[in-house]
């Protein structure tokens, strides 16, 4: 059900098709973030109209809030939030870690608060596939420990936790319509990283996710990692690294072999009025486009770009209208999968390798925020 | 330019066509109203959809932000928010007396305080209009004085200075390409109503506003105001009942002659979860639509309705997601053009005034918020 099939390379990069029961998914891809079963302000409608295939949801949020067992009475998460492609749901594990109000692991599994009302519950590898089961997603995690990447002792039992819940989470899945992906884990260490992607790797999911990135560490040590995993990963699955990224980050990724990103960047930016433009990131919300007439970017072929000037983004921004949010993501969103659709032409054309410093000047302006007064 | 043709009667009740630099109006008509350039939290796509003709956009408020200057160096408010059908903008006199922080009258005009930040500012006759040549509307609106309709000296005293203020407005019209309507006021005083219907009618204005009700009077005065003026103004022209109103008072108004209504009603509404239904009002946030798999009503045609469940909606309001406000408001508003497309087919065929009665039941339910606890 769930075959991955290469379709271009060039240098590590590549070019596949990875099939769901929900769709083709044409990788490397970009998948919004839907936390709650919505990707934030954003109808399906709009979503496809900016070419999205793959969307996340959260496990730890949905379990929490409407519930799974309700998502799947109500025919599953692709009927519920009315998403016809293909969606991807975490373990709910990095949440735990990093969202609830207080939390306890043991090898068993972890017991946390919710960050709604304070109420305590318990997620197992078992019990994270049961929640993703009634969910219903096309793509699901094993149940992972993301620990700090600094604490290289600590990370070493994270990361045999990891694997201990991996076998787990395998064992426990009773769905065949759904790719369990094993998920890397290790740090910032080359050498736990090699022993996970090797352990992991020996699962033989039917992809393999690189978890523990973009938490803190650096740039350098990001594509350190990414380059000690590649050459133990098996070149016939695909390669999801989680909670990843920045425009640099999705390029820097495909150049090391990542098949699929997700992040909640675009629409969290946009949120805050922040743009993907050609000559940087922009905060909309400056008085410097009181009175521009030209869309965030007149090469983007979003239908914010295609309709609105900066000048009524900044109104509808200064007037607290929430259209503002909804039309800046729908650039921001667009923007990354372009990028994507851009990347994957450029693999299948054999020229992605030789583009990427130019690739990466040319994004590397939305890595800050350019001052706009005056 | 502005011709109005009547294409229909049935009873007091008319069916006709408006024509418009941008394009014909069908009335009966119900304006959804986007106060500052946008009709909150919905694109000009979406307004297309659920076939939105007229838009209200608030003098008062693009005044203030962000200048009616701004948009006319910007095109005009058809361009700056993207709204290519009839748009109509008030006098912004509505505004000034009910939002202002301060205000003074004078037979001049009103010295008031923006409420945005206590800035002082001053709307003549001859300002009110400059600012709606600015903003460039199809239909504009004379300045006018609402006033406390229980005071009837001062309402006299209001009226007569509305029709002062009238034939200054249009002596300070310079534009032929917008309709500017006069306003009839008079409180709830049928002989000052008769005098201002008759007033107003005699300055051949290509239409005539009816200000002043939906302001705490009762139903019955309403009616009667109607009524009373219906016989004083001219068969020939359009009718615009300003500010509402409720889906009662579409049907009741429409039943008494008039053919053009907005309000902020079922936009207000949806944004506090509120849903027009077969069934009466819905608050959806309620805990009895948990796991409701139907629409909010199936026999309505919205893309919410048609796409996705009251479970749904219930949960995108409960985890505090904007697209529930969106979704509502697609829905909202579609009920009551749909409902204003139904008034109309019954009067072309000659059949509305009898279903009168079973369309007052049919919505009377609506008026009031049904429990639907457990």
């Amino acid at each position: 059900m769930f075959e991955f099939t290469l379709t271009a390379r060039n240098g590590h990069a590549r070019a596949g098709v990875f099939t769901t029961p929900h769709g083709d998914l044409l990788t490397p891809v970009f998948a919004p973030v839907g936390t709650q079963a919505t990707v934030k302000t954003l109808t399906p409608e709009q979503l496809k109209d900016i070419n999205a295939t793959l969307v996340l949801s959260n496990t730890y949020h949905l379990y929490l809030r409407p519930g799974d067992e309700l998502v799947r009475n109500m025919g599953g998460l692709h009927k519920f939030m009315q998403w016809p492609r293909p969606i991807l749901t975490d373990s709910g594990g990095f949440q735990v870690f990093s969202l609830s109000d207080s939390r306890t692991v043991d090898d068993e599994g972890v017991t946390f608060k919710s960050h709604i009302d304070g109420s305590t519950h318990r997620f197992t590898p078992e019990k994270s596939i049961a929640i993703q089961e009634h969910l219903g997603a096309d793509i699901i995690m094993a149940f992972d420990e993301c620990s700090d990447p600094n604490d290289h002792a600590y990370t070493e039992l994270a990361m045999e936790r990891t694997h201990r819940w991996a076998e787990r989470s395998l064992r426990a899945q009773t769905r065949s319509d759904q790719a369990l992906f094993g998920i890397v884990q290790g740090g910032v260490s080359p050498d736990l990283r090699e022993e996970s992607a090797k352990f992991i790797s020996s699962l033989n999911t039917p992809g393999i996710a690189i978890g523990g990135l973009s938490v803190g560490e650096t740039k350098q040590e990001m594509h350190t990692m990414l380059d000690v995993m590649a050459s133990h990963l098996p070149e016939s699955r695909p390669r999801y690294l989680m909670g990843v990224g920045t425009p640099e980050d999705l390029i820097n990724g495909v150049a090391r072999g990542i098949d699929m990103f997700d992040c909640v960047l675009p629409t969290r930016l946009a949120r805050h009025h922040s743009a993907f433009a050609p000559e940087g990131r922009l905060n909309l919300m400056n008085a410097s486009f009181t009175r521009d007439q030209s869309p965030i970017d007149d090469g983007c072929d979003c239908y914010t770009c295609r309709t609105f000037t900066r000048a009524y983004l900044r109104h509808l921004i200064v007037a607290k209208e929430l259209l503002a949010g909804t039309l800046i993501s729908i650039h921001n969103l667009r923007a990354l999968i372009r990028l994507m659709e851009q990347i994957r032409y450029l693999i299948e054309n054999g020229t992605f390798e030789a583009q990427i410093p130019e690739l990466l000047v040319l994004w590397s302006n939305n890595a800050k925020r350019i001052n706009h007064e005056g």
